[in-house]
């Protein structure tokens, strides 16, 4: 038996990208990806990806051995390892386990894309060492993660964490998720450039961002703008930031973590985004928690997190055993 | 060495009850009560404790041997055994442990009121054999205990659980811990009073609590309007449980429990309280969550189930060892 590794599968609307992560969270191969367009059947997927896999392991240094998969993917279900109402890939209920298993018979495990951050965060990033954290991905929505008493919250059916939808105002933005305003379209790289349109429809403060059509924002663009001084993108962050760190007080009302980790697309605007949020928190929070929970950034190198995330899933189910 | 039994002690603001409680969350004893007022000093008072605990020994069958105390009071901390900055009790900071470990050498636990009343709900009550669920007691203020992967979630600091201070609107009712909005100033004995003098005055719905001053008001008295058909009332438990409900779809976004499990004097209401919030709770979940999470009642006998708590805490600490 040579060193041990594992398989991290990150399956994302588009692409399932995939690398090999040491118990150190290094990752020993380069990444490949499969595409997961297309709507296509499960089983073929699955024998792609695993295909993909096995042309990747070529790529470790001699003596590595695979013990584990991890699979992080939007409505992943731990407890029963399954990828379930999957809107984006067009799958009702894949058994990600069974699917794989007809490969290798090496263990493998599931949970959300999220969740999977972070255990990332606690093996490999920013939580090292800490039991009660929460992890916030702020991509094309808003994904979370909850860790207490140093164990992840997946709650009775599997689906814990899902801050990003939770209630701003019952009567405010429409969701996708068919409700109206949940955390996630007002933080969130969408959020964001929504915010934007806002500023815009309700203030005269000039803005460059006034000659960009909705279709064409970024949350990339709005960054850019506000790093350039831009008062309406300055003005959206700091909208964002306040939404954000007035509803994480609600989440630190429940679970008093150590911190809360932001990670994704939208996170890299640093101190932009960083800023608005802590001040929020801390004027909105319960007074017994005032100065106690830190606001930082994901411990992950940024194009990395999904796989060493699903990488640190297959650990911690490893660790266990 | 004889049977097994533990003291539970809940410290109020102002009467400490205790009696002592077997395995199966039996009160083998009367209750004994200690005043709590006058702002004395903690080791006083902890002495007067420790003699009425003394006296109702003698009640106990033949055989019973303590073999552990548990403490439930508003700020108790699990971590430190302390309780801190008790306004209604005047201390600053107390190790109780300490000051009962001058007179007796068992096992000391901690914890605030509401975590106490979650651990008697899953050790004797309605919540056996659930490992994710919220307890909230409807009292005075909203208190709340959280239990995830079968574990009393304390947080950080040991203060988790707060979810009467959550923010229903941030620019809403002033509450006592000196913010606005508080989740406990519109759910709870007094936040069904307050409501009732909204509706008297936004509305002009006929009621017999037109008649009664909001110092003479309670909410026995509401729920005794509402029992009668008086059409306020009633529609004060129905603004109250949806806002409950509207509320705890955000805990269930976070923790996705089993069931929410509901005590206290305003849960005597039953259906009254009930029905609104499950009705906002569905209405208002993320839909992955719909149909699947309970809203019941304690399962623990109303006039007791501070003291079984506290020795639910006793039991569950000795449980680990």
């Amino acid at each position: 038996m040579g060193e041990k590794v594992v398989l991290g599968v990150d399956i994302g609307a588009t692409t399932a990208k995939m690398g090999y992560v040491d118990r150190d969270g290094k990752c020993l191969s380069g990444s490949a990806s499969v595409s997961t367009g297309a709507q296509q059947a499960a089983d073929v997927f699955f024998k792609r990806l695993y295909e993909s896999a096995e042309s990747l392991r070529a790529e470790l240094p001699p003596g590595y051995d695979p013990v584990g998969i991890g699979v992080g993917a939007a409505n992943g279900n731990y407890y029963k390892g399954t990828i379930e109402c999957s809107p984006n890939l067009g799958w009702d209920y894949v058994d990600v386990g069974a699917e794989l298993g007809k490969y290798c018979n090496i263990p493998v495990s599931v949970t959300n894309d999220a969740n999977a951050a972070a255990l990332g965060e606690m093996l490999f990033g920013a939580a090292r060492g800490m039991k009660d954290f929460i992890s916030i991905t702020l991509g094309t929505g808003l994904g979370s993660g909850i860790v207490a008493n140093g164990e992840m919250i997946y709650g009775a059916d599997g689906f814990a964490g899902e801050l990003g939808h939770t209630i701003v105002d019952p009567n405010g933005r429409e969701c996708a998720c068919g409700r109206r305003g949940c955390l996630e379209t007002y933080c969130s790289a969408t959020g964001l450039c929504r915010t934007v349109e806002e500023l815009i429809c309700n203030t005269n403060i000039p803005s460059e961002l006034r000659g960009v059509s909705y279709d064409a924002l970024t949350a990339a663009k709005v960054s850019e703008a506000a790093h350039g001084g831009d008062a309406l993108a300055l003005s959206a962050f700091e909208t964002c930031g306040e939404t954000l760190g007035r509803k994480l007080s609600d989440s630190v009302a429940h679970l008093s973590p150590e911190a809360i980790i932001l990670s994704g697309g939208m996170a890299a605007a640093g101190e932009l985004i960083l800023a608005p949020t802590r001040r929020a928190l801390e004027k909105y929070v319960f007074p017994v928690y005032r100065g106690k929970v830190k606001v930082i950034l994901s411990g992950l190198p940024e194009g990395n997190v999904a796989i060493l995330g699903a990488g640190a899933l297959a650990w911690s189910v490893l660790d266990k055993k």
